[in-house]
């Protein structure tokens, strides 16, 4: 292979060069690689649904029930109706308990209600989300917040829909930043009661679901003031509105109206004017006020205490990543079924028109994302597992919250953000007809939309991780100290050193011009896993080094050198959350056993990962992770990667399990496949009966023909 | 400045760094800057709503009138009826015939009416396009594919809309590919009429707007049969309803139903059985059968007259563009103003909270995308320019044509996608309050989503416009010479020599250490043109290379060479359309006189630039275009001027004219400022009040320090 070749698709591919230099099919690229059909998609699909697959797949079942569906076409306040009767099918499917205790009639089963919960969004997003409003939120708050007595006086209603709740947190003046909500909870010693205030319209909660019709009590979130101090934020346990459903005396609120999704879900304002609760309708557990206005704690550290109380907020962020997962495979089902169906333009042939998915660029636009897809799974599941691991108390250390938070923190944006990314590219993959509700797509991500930014805006998330970053960082080289960090930078900085630092996945000019090699490197998972992880260690080390010249210059001058770095802090953020999926990823398949289906998924696993690399090459090339002729040889090597997956694409997207009850989009049935049928048979008839027009283009270029061989006579005669 | 330094922002920027390190405030950058305020607002309007900012601001002042505003609320039934009625009020407005014939009552104004069209997307989507399907497509293809007597019977009911249309061009199987449609005409010399027939589901007309209610003819493209002879596609003036509103006989069709956006619009499907029209309602500009079945056509070649008749199909794809650039600007001016009066978090004083806009991801979030937005005005005015030379006949030769054609295909992909993509994140700025219907963010973005795929599918055009790159690039290489592009490919694969012929920007490891330098180079636009340019004509090369090899092989061969690289000519495409956009942003503000609006102008121009090599950075650093430290120090650049664009912010994007009328956002008004002067006042009056409570922090924080004293005191004593 010579240089003058550097640029050819065959360059920078893992298999030999055809002779011909032109892409190889399926059958030629290696006699032992898998054939389609040979995946065993049973364990894929244990894969893909994680520990809960047995609850999951009831919930699934359950949702196939027509009337927990969508109606499209009902305006928004038959939609809230529907949706609030739906609420109650789940309670009598026993659908939304699993996570209660025993003795309330639940099973104590947190990753499995929360895993059971994530596939609800099939049947509608704003089923799952007023549902989660009532008993990941509500009922939540009083389970986790409250103690025995709360219970006992509120769970069962809460459990049962006969006190549909708001979850009364957010405000107008403050959303993510919890810490600074303006609702007040005075104690008032004389009568023994607090007293619920917001004092101005900034401190109204908003976007409350519950809030603005069938809510007839509301966990509120308020700053706890007793004796002169504010003790921070608690949560107490208000009626709002009497059996007729009219507000309670000092309470009032506003509908949200219409947004621009959910709109089964009737969120809307309240406020508050002084409103009297019992001393004993503080949800005490974290925090409680005796009759006398003294506060108490079990934690001793206001700020350990809030994230405490606020830590029981996770299981939202754990199950929106679920469901944003299944609406990516949602939507890639449809997509991709379809794209095998439709066919566009003759390109390779004059008789029959090419496969949509047989195109090299809607291969990338496709299989690239579900690849994506795969990580989003399994990184979900880990991430259940890891909140079941806490929850139920088997493992719930303070680090054990701390990492939850962190893994929640980093998943949920991902996964949010990659389902609104899947479901447009699976809606323009359709084209026109991607547009129409009959396929569900445009609806689905209208939903999700907001699941981007609430149970923790993404960006704010982000952040959240990457100060843990910067918080591990720290640890690690002490107290950020400038010396150390300078050196370490320096470290990074240099691309020789940084060379030398990494003898595993050493690269050096002397593989220059082995393009076999680079794709082999690429595809070595000790070099993806060191390119992910190194990235997030040199970015995180480089901003470390910024805000260290700052230290002890004061808030101001922190905060400024902080801002200067945010946009990158972000990013090594999402770095980060990119490395947990590609370790999940690899963990998953390295569990497979099945040689072919291993075989497959790591190609998946591969192209997940070369494409995040690809996302970020210029990073990775000018900080001297990858070689300049690596890089160039990278972008063949994916679309040959996701090439070789096509012929799997349809298997490995079904073995999510999504069944037609579930999709119910036109493009996932054989609809199209039987109009290209129709039409194929068509013009076959025609073209037999002889009596087909024939081309205008046809009869020319046969006319020049025969005008130049008898001019050719004419002139030989 | 030592190399330790490498990372730090003030290594990257091109001013001097301050003693302490940290970024400057807008003073003290430099004196000569300029301060906000100092920007002169008409100028810049004048330049962002291009030659026809009359009629455009005739438009605006329409579009204010609240008849013609969307009803976020109403069903699709009351929408549709909704917009119909609108209609008669833009006929009664005569806002709609500029391009017309004056002899028909219009102004034979082209430029003007597709740029006062593209406005009117401030008043709701549906109308805009609804009047699009009528006005721009029905009447318009009587127009340009009609001929005197044809405008004399139909042009006056089109119009007028006594003649409601649709424009029956796309079928349920072929929509980018309209040569290959199969709906037929095929003409019947005994009765001297043309049959109009679609003999299978795959031929049915589809996705029309006016097809489901409301159309009482249609412009039918058929493939045109005569003599045994098939034409190719010709269009065909079809009476589909009664008076009543009934279809007539052969007609039928059926309602596409609920979309995912535009529900304003009654778009339907339409068939036809054998269904008979006269010779004469042959729109028979460009090609005409006589009575005795004749075929004569003004253009010999088949496949240029196809181009020639379809290329009347532009305006579509200039309007859609210039209705994306306003939804860009209605976003972010929402987005931006709300930026500027919201506060989140205390990060600098524990006094007040930072103003969203101070942050600097939310600049990165917000200013890039109003850069952009710049871009996307400037280019789709030239394109209405441009079409504008062509349609008055100024200069309407085939290589017009041909540069307007590639043009539109080149701008309208990145307009329409920059639309969703900055519609998206000013959504997710606005946080919560941007999912709601009263902020229109969302609303809009749905109904934007069609723009991407139809009127042409972004992909499909993006791929016209990367195979008139390669034949470009074959005119300048004469016939894909296998010697003459691989010795191209060799120049530019090697870094050496590509630095050797690009003298002008080249740069050396001389200049290593400088950071000044680099972001000198960076900012010098001879830099920004040569690396966005090289970029295009390097990429096209490097497919070409892979194609000449496939040359003589036959079409299958071909086809499989071409789809090795079809991801990369798509990216190529969209790289030479980026590059479009970068030349008519610079010929904006080179015609800037004002000094301190050319300043910031020129800016936010680099910032456009910088972001695009940002974005693709891993291609420049690997090509050898740009030095692995300069690829380091360009983030901290480009971070530098989102931030010394943010004073001017919300004068930039206040500058595109729209008015709270047009916006009709609650972000858009004060009223987050308002609530924010409410809560500061509460506190204040708190504070001065002494009877604010303690926080329990600082409590702890005092006891922690009296404790402390005490114990000293003790020990002391």
């Amino acid at each position: 292979m010579t240089t003058t070749r550097d640029h050819s698709l065959d360059a920078v591919t893992d298999v030999p060069p055809s002779p011909t230099d032109l892409p190889h099919d399926v059958a030629e690229i290696a006699p032992e690689h898998p054939r389609p059909g040979s995946l065993d998609s049973a364990v894929i699909q244990e894969a893909l649904l994680g520990r809960w697959a047995a609850e999951r797949r009831e919930s699934r079942e359950l949702a196939k029930d027509p009337a927990l569906h969508r109606d499209p076409l009902l305006g928004m306040d038959e939609h809230r109706q529907r949706v609030f009767g739906q609420l109650g099918i789940l309670v009598d499917s026993r659908a939304v308990h699993r996570a209660f205790p025993a003795e309330f009639g639940g099973n104590d089963n947190h990753g499995g209600n929360i895993s059971a919960f994530g596939d609800l969004v099939v049947a509608d997003p704003s089923l799952q989300i007023k549902a989660g409003v009532q008993w990941g939120l509500f009922s939540s708050a009083i389970l986790h917040l409250g103690t025995a007595d709360h219970h006992r006086r509120w769970l069962p209603g809460a459990m049962d829909l006969s006190i549909p709740g708001a979850f009364a947190m957010t405000e107008i003046g403050h959303g993510s930043d919890v810490a600074s909500i303006a609702t007040t909870a005075t104690y008032d010693e004389a009568t023994q009661e607090f007293v619920i205030h917001t004092p101005f319209k900034g401190a109204w909660k908003d976007y409350l679901g519950n809030a603005a019709l069938h809510g007839k009590a509301a966990t509120v979130f308020a700053q706890l003031i007793t004796q002169g101090i504010n003790h921070g934020v608690h949560c107490f346990y208000v009626p709002i509105r009497d059996e007729s459903g009219a507000f309670l005396p000092g309470v009032g609120g506003e509908d949200d109206g219409l947004k621009g999704g959910l709109n089964g879900i009737d969120n809307g304002r309240l406020h508050f004017t002084h409103v009297r609760v019992p001393r004993t309708n503080l949800l005490n557990r974290y925090g409680d006020v005796a009759e006398d206005g003294t506060y108490t704690s079990p934690i001793d550290s206001p700020g350990r205490r809030f994230f405490t109380m606020l830590g029981t907020l996770v299981q939202g962020r754990v199950s929106l990543s679920i469901a944003a997962t299944t609406a990516s495979f949602l939507g890639l089902h449809g997509a991709i079924a379809y794209g095998e169906q439709r066919r566009q333009f003759n390109a390779s042939s004059p008789e029959r028109e090419e496969v949509l998915l047989d195109y090299q660029n809607h291969q990338r636009r496709l299989i690239d994302r579900l690849a994506r897809a795969y990580a989003d799974a399994f990184s979900s599941n880990e991430l259940a597992v890891k909140f079941d691991d806490v929850f139920s108390g088997r493992a719930d250390t303070d680090v054990d919250r701390q990492e939850l938070e962190t893994l929640a923190a980093a998943v949920k944006p991902l996964t949010t953000w990659n389902a609104l990314d899947t479901l447009q590219e699976a809606r323009e993959a359709c084209g026109g007809t991607g547009f129409m509700a009959k396929n569900r797509v445009t609806q689905l991500r209208a939903d999700l939309d907001v699941y981007v930014t609430f149970e923790g805006d993404n960006t704010v998330l982000l952040q959240l991780v990457g100060k843990r970053l910067l918080t591990d960082y720290s640890k690690e080289f002490g107290r950020l100290e400038v010396g150390a960090v300078s050196r370490y930078v320096v470290l990074q900085a240099s691309d020789a050193l940084h060379r030398a630092g990494l003898p595993k996945v050493v690269q050096t000019v002397a593989d220059a011009g082995s393009e076999r090699r680079s794709a082999n490197w690429f595809k070595d998972p000790a070099v993806q896993r060191e390119l992910l992880e190194d990235r997030v260690r040199a970015k995180t080390a480089d901003i470390a080094g910024t805000l260290s010249g700052a230290r002890g210059k004061g808030q101001q001058a922190q905060a400024e050198a902080f801002n200067t770095r945010q946009h990158e802090l972000v990013e090594a953020a999402r770095n980060h959350a990119e490395l947990l999926q590609w370790e999940a990823f690899t963990r998953a398949v390295d569990a497979i056993e099945d040689e072919a289906t291993a075989t497959v998924l790591t190609w998946l696993r591969d192209l997940f990962a070369l494409r995040l690399i690809e996302d970020d090459l210029g990073w990775f090339v000018a900080h001297g992770r990858v070689s300049s002729q690596r890089a160039r040889a990278l972008r063949g090597y994916v679309n040959r990667l996701a090439e070789r997956l096509r012929p799997f694409a349809l298997e490995l997207v079904e073995a999510y399990g999504l069944e037609q009850k579930h999709l119910r989009m036109e493009v996932a049935t054989d609809v199209e496949a039987e109009r290209q049928e129709e039409a194929h048979r068509y013009f076959e008839q025609l073209r037999a009966s002889g009596t087909a027009p024939e081309d205008e283009k046809v009869l020319r270029e046969r006319q020049r023909k025969e005008a130049k061989s008898k001019a050719s006579r004419l002139r030989r005669s």
